[in-house]
């Protein structure tokens, strides 16, 4: 992920002037990871077919606001959660990211023929105890089932509904040079403990999913810096690194992070130093990267802290001019290096 | 499928107190088919966990109507259609006879590591014509990956939000005795062009998927027959025999169908018969059932053959008082029988 920066100006041209385009031949896991091929195939496919223009987390239609995403997390329970509590943190943080006020679920089951009762009633008790967490209703559903291995126990749709609040302005594209950069919580847990639960890894640390509904912490957000809160994002698939690529590419602007300032939980930075990951690319569930313009950024900062579950918040950058859709990360030891878009897929199937 | 009507008489109790427990200690492909089984799963974990009543095909969302489905079909390519089709066709149909015209559509896809993206290309294609023709927006959408074999190509979750149309007052419940039944069109189309398609049986039928959007169908209805429409319904998984049952339990009504006047297409009813498969329970894409009262049957009728593709709409039958919470068939021959719940899946994954 280290490039100089001869190669990032390189790029710049590219990046400004050319959407990307699906050119793979097959799908592969890399497509799913919420990175470069992911975009890939977002915005040289299926974007241009539906003639949807801007990537943001939910769609508006009317008043209010429309999201989706089919959960497919591996194992389905992992310390701090399972995917029926993904499912429902996951679709209604896109809707409070966006800015929306999380009203309504629907709730599509593909389930694994042979699957056990007591797995699914698990999963529908975990389902309505985080709906109600979230303050939402569960107002529609369906279920499949599927042969023996054509499945892995349940896949998990949900589509959320909420009413857009009117004190936010919230965009993609609307980053400035100046903004400051925010992030509600330490970074890189969910993806790390979904990994360590594979035990695929000869490592055993007490690392939890930080899976959990962000309505509350936008809200505070909102209160706080208003119109001045640029764009709000939960950094799930492909981590931080991925949201603050998207973004700059999305304003054309540049994006410098003090890495000494991201706040991660040693356990974390630990593993992922054994695992050979940055933990800025490692999903998050339940923690929000915030842009506020500069006179708002303290008030912001003071306003996600008092919220529960985002005490450890922190600034961790701010955006710069050049060069423009590139992130740049200043190390410890004042070097700098881009944080260039996730290639590939390291952690598969974390949500 | 047959009992006698002794047999009948005994159920009725049961069928009218109780509603269904889900005692099953795994999911089966039963639970996916559409009949008991799944209305098991339903009725008896999944609404009351989620505090949901009405087994309506779209919940309300203030003035909006809100409902999702995932679709599974094998093979994902038919005569006549094609998953993404489907998907469109069959979440708008879901909405259109709650009522509400089709508005925006989400759209979420879990996709097969290696699948070619020449086949992913042309389900994207399918899903913008689809969602042209029935005239919704893709407004938002997901795209995860998952291992070679833990997928079949790919399934694809679909959530349709519309416009509740002030000219419906429909209801599963108000089906009163006199209503007539009336069908759009031949029955069982769909789920037997998929079986024929996975060539496992030594038959060659030119049988092609019913699928298509509904929404001009009912929106005649609506214009003829006003608040004298009781309830539409889309007669998917478990054909039309398992709509008639669920609306004669949440009615508490008899229903009786007429076996000789409901619409069957020869190659159909040859295939079923060979297969061993009563038409009535085969699924249909594009075909709705609709109860009118009878002051306002003859003009529904009329009004539905003048839409395009429903030329040979039919009435079937009527509804009765006794024995309540059941479906009784006339056949030709002038005997009586039990067109009882759909039990086991003879047709699995044909949506």
């Amino acid at each position: 992920m280290e490039r100089t920066e001869d190669h990032v100006l390189g790029l710049i041209e590219r990046v400004k002037s050319k959407p990307l385009r699906f050119r793979d031949e097959q799908i592969t896991m890399a497509h799913g990871a919420g990175g470069k091929a992911t975009l890939t195939l977002i915005e040289g496919l299926l974007a241009p077919a539906f003639g949807i223009d801007e990537l943001a987390d939910a769609a508006a239609v009317g008043e209010l606001a429309v999201t989706t995403d089919s959960f497919v997390v591996r194992p389905i329970r992992f310390p701090g959660g399972s995917i029926g509590e993904l499912a429902v943190n996951g679709t209604v943080n896109d809707l409070a990211v966006s800015g929306a006020r999380p009203l309504a679920l629907t709730l599509s089951l593909v389930l694994e023929e042979g699957l056990s009762a007591d797995e699914l009633r698990a999963e529908v008790e975990a389902i309505a105890r985080a709906a109600e967490a979230a303050g939402v209703r569960i107002v529609a559903g369906d279920t499949k089932v599927v042969e023996r291995g054509r499945c892995d126990s349940m896949y998990v749709t949900t589509t959320g509904i909420g009413r857009l609040d009117p004190r936010a302005q919230l965009s993609p594209s609307s980053l400035r040079p100046g903004d400051r950069i925010l992030v509600s919580g330490p970074v890189g847990e969910h993806g790390t403990a979904i990994m360590l639960a594979r035990g695929e890894f000869e490592l055993d640390a007490a690392i939890e999913s930080d899976t959990k509904p962000l309505w509350p912490a936008v809200d505070a957000l909102l209160d706080a810096a208003g119109d001045s809160l640029r764009c709000v994002r939960d950094a799930t698939r492909g981590g931080v690194a991925s949201v603050l690529n998207e973004l700059a590419r999305a304003s054309g602007v540049a994006i410098v992070v003090r890495e000494a300032q991201v706040p991660v939980h040693p356990a974390v930075a630990g593993a992922c130093e054994i695992l050979g990951i940055d933990p800025m690319y490692v999903a998050n569930e339940g923690t929000l990267v915030a842009f506020a313009a500069p006179e708002a950024a303290d008030d912001a900062l003071a306003a996600l802290r008092s919220v529960a579950g985002c005490e450890a918040a922190a600034e961790i950058g701010e955006v710069k001019t050049e060069p423009p859709g590139m992130v740049l990360v200043e190390t410890g030891f004042g070097g700098r290096r881009v944080m260039d878009m996730l290639v590939g897929d390291p952690l598969p199937r974390i949500c």
